[in-house]
């Protein structure tokens, strides 16, 4: 195996540039990595070899980090025979005394050098969060590298045992947050575009809410975050909310919370899934400081209704038999008020159908194509109403012809929702919206 | 397997006490604990039930405790038959492009439920205390108990997975800290007894220093702590140190850091090890504060020397033939100037040939007997002197017959002494020891 | 007035001790004074070297600081002519529209000095407690030397303006507390001595409330703390409240909070009150914790309840006739059951007497005697309930006979109550108290 | 004295609104201030009474809180009867042993229930914000009603004392402090305006630092900041300093600290001073970051050069006989090379005639009528060099026709200068500031 690595390396970089990491440099990478996988020297000493292998990694454009990773992944795995050994014993020991032993041995058989030589990068400074985002250069290069799945296999593994939500701090974030951890925020939204301080400010404002999750270990980075609007109503258009010179709403009457954009700042921690408790930990916080809400709900896009239309353009004639879809994604039909109205009466029937009906590829063909849809169904919420033109921006016209959906979490219909989705593929809805996706 | 799971459990409790968990608490308890493992209403309802479940488990006894347990252990592992499917899957695949994800889905056949079922307790308030606390338990049955071995060792490696040294946080520890913390080190100080809050005062004064390791989950609790003495020289009675009514010696004129106690605090994180980066990190802090810092060292017992010479008879009579060890461990011949002139000579010797030749049974043969001689020569320190009558404390003559050591940390042969150590079980001498060891 | 100042301060130097501050030595405290006060070389440079005179104050005995206090006393006052100038400027204003200018004219005239002196002395690290230490040596030399006074009454003027209530931080200390803090109340408490850490581990337990209001330059030292026991009855005995062997109380259920020790711990803030705030910040901070509680009471000694008997025989020999002074003190009464209950009998109505009906000679004639009856009854409180043998320990009976009394805070009424007392010394009782004060 | 004070009320207030506070509201506003005043029903309610008030002030436009200071200003001053008997006894004591207590009753005699009534608003949650905006307020009220100034003197009293150097804290502002405390740099700089967030967070970068004095009751507030380039030359241009795109400078080579902006916040602390204080402290504090600096200076503008010229054209005349001032303020010169090196020329020599020159007219005539100039040459500074064209934007033509300066802080000779300067006003200049200020 490792006899041919050096040119399948070479292969593969080759593949792209004239010139890639030195079959030397190589080497050299080789030998340290089997220093750390070995801890020679003790692992204080260890530490600190694998502190200067990650700062060299630090150093590398994306086919040195490439070629470096490829040598974690192929060389550092377990080694076949040891885990046919430890397996034959195992089995052989099934129903005896022996059985349990036999059972760590194989364990051990298949514990890679990978993950222990990853976990050493964990040393230098702000190590969690090299690792997040070595995992993030990891699932980039995984696209065209299949190779690399057993490495981003266990990494993913490591990464969800430390970001375990038990570990989690849930912080309210106001406007006296400092304002290299706001800064990141106006980076990282990811739905609705935190156009400047001023927008970022009022986002904080009395009748706002923020809410993050962090590490202990990356204390200046949100994971995951929501921004809360409280209201007095089931909220259906997106730029209300946004408005800048719209009054401040008195929180102190507010019944209704509306969860207006969710978003997940880290790529290396995909598949390590916080986003759920997230939104259970905020309501309990918001049930504490506003004990007259009744409501949570959110606001939400969704993100593959414009592709679905274009996959399936016979649903858009169906009911929008007069309209096309560049058109739609345009926005100009909305400036006539009577085209406006059909188009979005057609919409919401549209849009209904999609979250209901359109499923996914992946998985068992029982979950929704949206994956908005997907992330509130799953958390058991149910679609209570379908907003046409609540996003009028040039992105929710593109992505969503400005449709925008309510997700309402029933705090006491949740599980069961959970239940009959995760059991079944059943979708809650509000009779408002099975009647909407109703075949005509 | 699993039906005969009561029946054994029947035995087991019932061997020791007539009653214990009734069948019917047992299927209880199976139930709850398959729901969590299934995530049944989802993730967040499962950690909620976790959390029960927890709770549960701390009003439990020992038996319930113990019955709990096995019943994760034998009833949550992998399943053989699915293991031995995956396995042949995996060695058909090795060398070809399948090998891969063959490897991925062989270390998920035996990703069992029992870690699972654990790492949902995290969701209870100072979870991973909890967690600790319960291995420490899990270490107890283990004892009697042989078949808590497979869950012992997925909590060990999911412990040692949270407490990578990368997370945990140094601390000094002043008189300024909180008193609940102040009040642990008194509890958990293991090698020299903290007798009262004015004797743990005076061992936080300007000459001294404290240190601890804490992990961000675990605020409270130091999970390893050792107190230093700056001096101008390799100090040599550990009563000396700790004399609340000596002088304080003026730290900034301090040449030399003896390390004179070193407590693990946490049962449960047993195979754990953090204490040789404690020790680095804690030099690293020392130099920056004091620069004029040259040497480090420790003041160490010999905590099995009496227990060797009583299993070895013929090497007390061979350098103290006049001496009988009951006598020894009494303390009696220290009155006597003249007798204990001489047999502070011949324990210097027999301790030289404790520390450098009786060999712990465990392991290869190469390790030392003595467990503190392993972990600061496993560190790469030397045995630099030993100190008859350094500790004239009962407990110090009945472990240690009164003899200290001192390890010296010399930095710039650590990484050697590591490599040697590991490598060929070599011991790091001074010449003095060497020339006292020496058989006559 | 400078001229005889040598000679004066030798004089009473030289009254005590046959080696004072010798002449030079005042010449150059002398000189430094004075460029302190005329901020010779700019402000900055001045608080340089007023921190020197400040170190230099710290270093010298009680007989130096004596003189060095004298000399800013009666060396760095207003000058009597300028002040007569002023006064004939401001007299002849009045009424026109030049007074205000002549005011203020007149309040320069007589700024001193002194305090800026003393002012420029806070530049030193923990410069606030410097000089609240330094007036408690004020205080102490004053009482044989009135010459002193202006110093004092300026620099206490100065101190209330520091100490305004409005800076100050109520805290509530828990065992969370730094020991460097815990250890201060144990020095400090004046009431019933903390006898041991377990002893101030008790009284910081669930069950308990230890308050303590805090200035922000001096963040190490409670101003003045109270230790308050939460219950369901009115505590009449404080080794009761103080049995750390006592089962604790849930909380939760406490209808009255007991206020058992109430300690001021600078000297040096005599005059500076703010006691009463204190009681009724934390009385607002007990509500909003546990809205059941209802009452609000003390569990205070009779501080001058014994020498007032012993100065008043006559009020003895008319409750207790056969008693005699000396015994009651001792406690030996207490043994026989018949005689402690007509004792305590006794005792009860003189104590009633005492707090109702003896006066302070000090003031106008119509505060009582007793300084906890003033401090409680000036804030509003009720006599409510007198407890004979409420401390039997050796200080509650040489002060109080060992009678204690509960001081209510009924909120409704203390407001009218502070009224009377201040405008006629009406003092607020129960009817029970009046019916024990009563004349036989 | 009272009695006209409704009616003279009604005057000024009638001068500018047709409607002012009526009588029966100033009577309302009296009766509750006599209340503050004597502390009826004790300390604890006057002070809830007195917080009532400063709502009630807080609710009033400037009309109405110019009335309510006047009543507080002209209606609770001392009583010049009282004031006159405390003198005359005072008089008759000076050199007699009741001097002392005549002295102090002289003072408590003219403490007025002004300042009283003032500190009793501290009780508001940030009463001390509270107090110095009401200062604000009463300096800008001044200006027209000179009856206000014996309630300024005694607040600016207050304040002083209250805002002591040894109780303002120094703290360094990072890019990690709250947005809420960044926004008010941005609004309260001063001299060089913070053009947006991006501008800010380049004054905070590697290269540079910002300091603030804070109270610790106005934790939110910097009451001065300076902001700080690290350098290896004496800056010259501001906008060259502000540029966002010029690399960062390595700060560990910086020889060289420029104070290029100080700007004091609050208007109610006028006649407090601090600025001193924070150079000099934040000097040491970059002495201890940056041992390799030596050099600290500024990098000012000449507020008042325009003006100036505009009132002495004979000065502009002479040095620059073409120019024109309306042209030189608007900066079309600097268009053509020839001409603006020419101008530069002689605005070098006017700007060092106008700093060294130029006498403020309050004072005893000895002081620089620059106020910038006033400041740091009080520190001690020294004129170090004129940089034309130092600040080529709209402001710094209009108040300085683009000129800068370096005032140099030159640790050694500081006091020197200091004492010089206030000794008889003398101005510490380089060599070639003293060449550009000689006549022609």
């Amino acid at each position: 195996m490792v006899e041919g690595l050096v040119d399948r390396l070479r292969s593969i970089v080759g593949a792209r540039h004239t010139a890639g990491p030195r079959p030397r440099q190589l080497d050299d990478w080789r030998r340290l990595l089997a220093e750390c996988a070995e801890a020679k020297g003790g692992e204080v000493s260890t530490r600190t070899r694998a502190a200067a292998l990650a700062q060299t990694y630090l150093g590398l454009d994306d086919e040195g980090r490439h070629a470096f990773l490829r040598l974690i992944s192929l060389e550092f795995g377990p080694d076949p025979a040891r885990v046919a050994d430890a397996h034959q014993a195992y089995q052989a020991a099934v129903g005896t005394a022996a059985q349990w032993d036999a059972e760590a041995d194989l364990r051990a058989a298949l514990r890679s050098a990978r993950i222990r030589i990853l976990t050493q990068f964990n040393a230098i400074p702000q190590g969690v969060k090299f690792l997040v985002d070595l995992r993030a250069d990891l699932l980039r290069y995984l696209e065209d590298d299949a190779e690399l799945a057993p490495l981003d296999r266990e990494l993913e593994s490591r990464l969800a045992a430390w970001f375990d939500v038990g570990f989690l701090e849930l912080s309210r974030i106001t406007w006296n947050a400092p304002a290299a951890l706001l800064e990141k925020l106006i980076e990282y939204e990811a739905v609705h575009e935190i156009r400047s301080w001023t927008d970022l400010k009022n986002r904080l404002d009395s009748d706002r809410r923020l809410y993050a999750f962090f590490h202990p270990r990356m204390p200046m980075e949100p994971l995951i975050f929501v921004e809360v609007a409280l209201t007095d109503r089931l909220a259906d258009n997106v730029q209300a909310l946004l408005d800048e010179q719209a009054p401040v709403f008195d929180a102190r009457r507010a019944d209704t919370a509306i969860f207006y954009s969710i978003s997940n700042t880290q790529a290396g921690l995909r598949g390590v899934s916080f986003g759920n408790f997230l939104l259970k930990r905020v309501i309990d916080d918001l049930q504490r400081d506003f004990p007259k809400l009744r409501h949570f709900a959110t606001l939400s896009p969704l993100p593959g209704f414009a592709s679905w239309l274009r996959r399936n353009p016979q649903e858009l004639a169906a009911d929008l038999p007069d309209a096309e879809l560049g058109a739609l994604v345009s926005g100009e039909w909305t400036r006539d008020l009577a085209t406006a109205r059909r188009t979005n009466e057609g919409l919401a029937q549209l849009a209904a159908r999609y979250l209901t009906l359109a499923k996914a590829s992946r998985g068992d063909g029982r979950l929704p194509l949206d994956p908005v849809a997907r992330f509130h169904l799953g958390n058991g919420a149910r679609i209570e109403r379908i907003n046409p033109l609540g996003d009028a921006s040039a992105k929710g016209l593109k992505q969503s012809i400005g449709v925008m959906v309510n997700y309402l979490y029933d705090l006491d219909e949740l599980e069961h929702n959970v239940e009959n989705f995760a059991r079944e593929g059943a979708i809650a809805n509000s009779a408002a919206v099975r009647r909407l996706a109703r075949p005509k």
